[in-house]
């Protein structure tokens, strides 16, 4: 096929689109490319996810994705400076929209999981302990994907509470706070939600967003972004692991690090 | 916990990285947040990631995450200019590192999917196609997330393949273009793998680790990402979906979008 054969300018590539963008009063504006187009609506939850030097991109991504499908919901991602912030291997680098101090307030605080360096250098971060102390005392469920849960115990958030964390750390975690580690894709308590590893930030948005809507808002999302998930492996669930395939994971992930 | 018991500068959150940080050589230097360091190794597959104006985050980002962890990977965000590119939703813009023509060489093109507009604009802009079909003769790997596999047949690379796409797009692929739909996670045809919507990514992501390299690397990788799928509902296939849940999967999708 070339070019002439599907020439029109405006088509519909997704079954029903064209009817519902007319029913919901959408039109299909360009907009400038590097703009940040108002969204109509805007009047949902507000959903923050906050970017330090270092984290991984899944952690973030994976639920900014389905947040972003809550009706309604904004979500914006957060640094101490508005601009890049790059990932644990230094691939890519996702743009901060806004700092610490332009956040006023939170529906949802999502704090990803980072490489060792990246976490180890959030945990020390006062300036990010402090803003998420801070917003923690409004938000509807601060949570957190990986070793961002280490994060929200060094800031004093998880004293006490059942969490989850990457599988890697959970020694870490159960030795260093007051946290009793729970080894599920995500854990809730209370209005704490702490996913496990990276890709499982994906499972616990989906709980969050049914928490912010309904089940079945939830499934529409969970539809909307075709989550049936079947990896053509079996080897996700680290405790049906071979010692020699968690080295192995180890050393993979420490050499893609920068 | 407060500061003061998790105050060691060096210290190691993850189990066993330290050894194996010194075992492979990498020391934990720090790097200033916004540069792109350059990651030891590099001789590895040269991975391009197609940015443009209106793609789904999950798209481009969760295969990224995965193939960043192929030994001696490098992962580019290519757009047609530097610079953020902004997602369907408007909320996040992700860094193009490289403009077209500034990319010589890949190893594997991938090609996310967006929006109804997105999706169009890319079909129908010919530097974007030609670009891919310049890039497609050397690639080993050409491939596609989602609507992404709409372009790519833009672009006349499927003509009498086996492909996949996002649910609500099979009809027009098929109609659309000389290729057969197949309802699968993702479907590989020669060089060419198509990935379902969105989420379908990371599944298509680890089968085409294990083809640069080996099975049993891919299974590392799923450990590292901790890829072990357990969504709270099971709603993510079109095929099993009731037409209320499709209609509203579809409204959502179409609300969320700018």
């Amino acid at each position: 096929m070339t070019g002439s054969t599907h020439s029109a300018t405006r088509r519909t590539v997704l079954r029903g689109t064209a009817a519902l963008t007319a029913a919901t009063g959408l039109t299909a504006v360009a907009s400038p490319a590097h703009a940040a187009p108002a969204k109509p609506g805007g009047e949902g939850p507000r959903v923050g996810v906050l970017l330090y030097d270092g984290y991984s991109l899944l952690d973030p991504t994976g639920p900014a994705e389905v947040l972003s499908r809550v009706p309604g919901a904004t979500v914006t991602m957060v640094a101490e400076r508005r601009g890049p912030v790059r990932t644990d291997t230094g691939d890519v680098a996702v743009v901060a929209e806004r700092s610490l101090d332009e956040v006023d307030r939170l529906d949802v605080v999502l704090v990803p999981g980072a490489g060792n360096r990246g976490t180890v250098a959030a945990m020390e971060n006062q300036t990010l302990l402090r803003w998420i102390r801070h917003m923690n005392r409004r938000t509807r469920f601060t949570t957190s994907v990986c070793t961002g849960s280490l994060v929200l115990a060094a800031a004093g958030l998880l004293d006490g509470r059942r969490a989850t964390t990457y599988w890697a750390s959970a020694e870490y975690l159960e030795k260093t706070f007051d946290v009793r580690y729970v080894p599920e894709r995500f854990v809730e308590s209370g209005k704490f939600i702490t996913a496990a590893g990276v890709s499982a930030g994906l499972d616990m948005a989906l709980r969050l967003a049914a928490r912010l809507t309904d089940d079945d808002t939830a499934r529409a999302i969970q539809l909307a972004v075709e989550y049936d998930p079947r990896p053509p492996y079996d080897a996700g669930d680290a405790r049906r692991a071979s010692p020699e395939l968690k080295a192995r994971a180890l050393k993979i992930l420490a050499d893609s690090q920068v």
